[in-house]
């Protein structure tokens, strides 16, 4: 069966009324607004209550440079969550929301898989609660209002050639990244150059997920530069006079989105930034409630260790006001292989040498991550292909390394299959954690993201373009240069050049530009080729899709 | 107090559980899929088992040409279906869901005003159901498609000169009127000449009002004309093999939404095409399902009875089964004055001569009304400056055209303000209605825009330009000229030129552009400089919004 057809059963059969889902951590009727009978948001009122409470212990999933498949990452978090509940723990899991735009590119979901799966999965995975459209509503609201605000009159003196505050959509759509607007006279508008980013990597969705509370929100908006005057002065969004505007259209989306595993698990899903264009982590709210609702929170970070979860450590951690005392690491034998050298069609063949060869990326991964100080652990996420041979050398490898690695079977089995990895968690929430970040606020641009490239990627140094400089300048001369790194680099290696598998060493990480966003409170250092706008393939998983006429989903995943 | 601050007391104070409005027209739970305590969908099952009841009787809502805010039209149908329920009529309403764009540019919602309102407003007016946001995003999903399409090797020969498909926002965005995408290079698609239009002007709104379900949906979908080939033949969203998709992402949208009046009147608010660039008319399948739900249906097409009114009479009927029993034209003193010639800032002075003179207007609309054989009563919607001699002048120019004017006071006064305007319309219910549309599909379609602009415009004829022309080629050459005319044309006079007010006469509509529409099963007819994206004022009412840490919206009317 696939993942939707697993999903859909359980959907018929067994899904839980929301409320009864909430409340298994303590949350009545009046802390949830229902969005139908299997999604709720928590109210306002809740999120203040909950801000106050203890907090529980928190885990934090991440993995390494995947295949173009995944390594299942989301899948393992779900099994882990559900596994520590057959423990009789008390744990919520804390996720981000998918993105719909490479939804209708490439089969795959970011709901998990198997018995490992959040539901109602079509509904996740689409529209959900509508905070994606809300996000992109709002990004597309600031940038009329700026555009309204030059065809005006201009009083703030924009240089319509230095607005940074780009459009957004949640679609893969190649043909909007660069455009020019504006044209048709004078009363269409002033031309100048601009483009789309996909909503994920819109800087609201950074706030969105940065944001403590509606107050919070609003200092962030008020901060956000939109652009450059005439004379290179910063115009931010406060400038404009629209920060209760923006913040308004937001009201609902900054609440948290409560749904269900296949096997019942409280789960908030809340704010999806990409991990390789964007910070990666779901909102602080979101994880926060978790944190406050239960003993144990799993929450992931998306991408591999060297993107998302760097940046949980580094940027996250802040604004959370908590640190994890446990990682998991997420790999697979055949994303090791992959990397190892092995072409994507031969990965069902046993090759102990690839594996052996490919395990230089998980032992990166690893090593970056004791860099912060946290207890670790291997999860081995199973595919039917591996063999006992290779299973065997993984585990090994990994002891050599002393870390335990254990395997994982959710997929198939749910929760069932993710009990060793339990157990194995729950011994590293006794050990100490010692949280240490990459780099502190004082250090240099230059040296924040030398930190990162030599403590998490294993390489040598980074260079700066021309164009990256200049940006560097401006950030220097605003005094914005005490801000962390936001590093948007390919997810498929450890370099920023996609095709370096495995554990390339000695290189240079180039970075294009270098982008201050005020609001979120980082810098994004845009590296080697990566986009902030997808395209779709050549065959869009869209043209498989289809809906009945009683509103049955088929051809998602 | 405004009307936010009265919606707000009464959201705060009286609001009834959604539910509870279901319950008085017989919904029970598992019919509605809840959005909140105050807000739900009609679930696909439940709109199939109202499909074959018996269907109460239909009230339609128009009105004069207004001045630049509005008549009161969606306060007088709120405010007729509460009275006639505090006559023990078991009502309903039906009205569009409001586009965001017009909310951030110029204060005025589209939920009613005063004590005639429907609620929660501050969600109907921003982000509601989410049903705007699908369409944008359908609507955007199938330009990247057709895009995509192009830049994978164009494989149905897509003339990219001639592709008709535009891209959308629920956004007032004028310098997205008109841009060119796929700068860049080969990787970034193929450049080409595109624009957005606002989302109630995509022809997917057309269609998701049209539709009687699913199934109507996707054959709709699959006719839309995206562009041609290089030889001129169109290409279909069934050729490019996206119907399931796109139907995928408009199934929620589909659903009627449920809210309530101020007095609790269960109101079906779903669909929001702008009647002067569009159909104008709430989704067939919401008015349908409150004929089937109640005894009356009250439901209001947008502007005047020139746009909203005809389109409802020739192209909504068709798809809903159903012609109207009676129909309402709502006209103010203020409005009338205005038609007359005098300055908005002087329309709170008494002016019986300009009232005189602007009666012009409304007898035009009476007139106009009148071909299509529906019984009718003209509501004078009240305002503070009126004076009884302004009244009585009106209601004396009335009873000479025979037709009855009722003074009604429902902004200040709810449904009580409704009364005898309820009891003229159940009058007027017991009279013989004869509908006669004011064309035949058989006619050619110069002969359909003579005929609106003869018979509701009391113009003299249509001027097609070389474009609209050479669209009119295309069309007869594809076999597309029996399907209805839908005017696209500027609300402020029966003319297409905006400045033109009260009752012009001898004039000339031009058409600039014929669209097809296939899909949504009309051809528009764009005339004078009407445009189907607006534009934000100087100073936008999103400088004046704001929400508060308990999420309390302010600023917004």
């Amino acid at each position: 069966m696939s993942d939707l057809e697993i999903a859909q059963k359980n959907e018929a059969d067994e899904m839980q009324k929301i409320t009864t889902i909430g409340a298994k951590v303590g949350l009545s009727e009046d802390d949830l607004e229902q969005y139908g009978p299997y999604k709720a948001k928590l109210t306002l009122a809740t999120l203040k209550r909950l801000q106050d409470k203890p907090t529980g212990k928190l885990v934090l999933v991440t993995s390494i440079n995947p295949t173009p498949a995944g390594e299942g990452k989301s899948t393992v978090t779900i099994g882990l969550g559900d596994a520590l509940n057959r423990l009789h723990k008390k744990a919520m899991i804390a996720l981000r929301e998918p993105s719909m735009g490479p939804v209708m590119g490439i089969k795959g979901g970011a709901t998990g898989g198997g018995y490992a799966q959040v539901v109602p999965m079509e509904d996740i995975n689409l529209h959900f609660t509508g905070d994606m459209h809300a996000l992109t509503t709002a990004n597309d609201t600031l940038a009329a209002l700026i555009d309204n605000h030059i065809q005006q009159g201009n009083e703030l003196d924009f240089d319509p050639r230095r607005i940074t505050w780009k459009r957004a959509l949640d679609i893969n759509d190649r043909a909007l990244r660069q455009i020019v607007i504006g044209l048709g006279g004078p009363w269409q508008g002033v031309p100048r150059q601009d483009g789309f980013d996909i909503t994920v990597a819109s800087e609201l969705m950074a706030i969105l997920c940065l944001s403590r509370d509606i107050d919070d929100l609003k200092a962030r908006l008020a901060r956000i530069v939109v652009g450059y005057t005439s004379d290179r002065k910063p115009i931010t969004v406060a400038d404009l006079h629209v920060v209760g505007a923006i913040a308004m259209l937001l009201r609902d989306a900054i609440k948290p989105n409560l749904v269900q595993t296949l096997e019942h698990t409280p789960t908030l899903i809340h704010g999806g930034p990409f991990a390789n264009i964007a910070h990666g982590c779901n909102s602080i709210l979101a994880t926060h409630s978790a944190m406050a609702l239960s003993d144990i929170t799993v929450t992931e970070a998306g991408f591999g260790a060297d993107l998302g979860g760097e940046k949980f450590m580094d940027i996250n951690t802040a604004a959370l006001a908590k640190t994890p005392d446990a990682a998991v690491i997420v790999a697979t034998i055949r994303a090791l292989k992959y990397n190892g050298g092995v072409a994507l069609d031969d990965l069902t063949t046993e090759n102990l040498d690839a594996l052996r060869k490919g395990f230089a990326n998980l032992k990166r991964h690893i090593d970056g991550m004791r860099h912060f100080g946290v207890p670790l652990v291997v999860s081995i996420n199973e595919f039917t292909t591996d063999t006992p041979a290779e299973m065997q050398l993984l585990q090994q490898l990994c002891a050599e390394e002393g870390i335990t690695a254990v395997p994982t079977t959710v997929w198939a089995d749910g929760g069932a299959g993710g009990i060793d990895l339990a157990q194995e968690v729950l011994k590293a929430l006794d050990q100490p954690a010692h949280f240490t970040p990459l780099y502190t606020p004082e250090q240099s641009v230059e040296d924040k993201m030398t930190a990162i490239v030599q403590k998490m990627y294993g390489g040598k140094d980074v260079e700066l373009s021309k164009k990256a400089k200049t940006n560097l300048r401006t950030i220097k001369r605003n005094g914005w240069d005490k801000l962390p790194i936001c590093m948007a680099k390919t997810q498929y290696s450890l370099s920023d050049d996609a095709k370096a598998l495995g554990a390339p060493t000695d290189f240079t990480v180039h970075v294009r530009e270098l982008v201050p966003r005020l609001g979120a409170g980082f810098i994004v250092a845009l590296t080697g080729n990566v986009l902030t706008m997808p395209g779709l393939p050549k065959h869009p998983a869209a043209l498989d899709m289809d809906v009945d006429e009683n509103g049955k989903i088929t051809g998602l995943f």
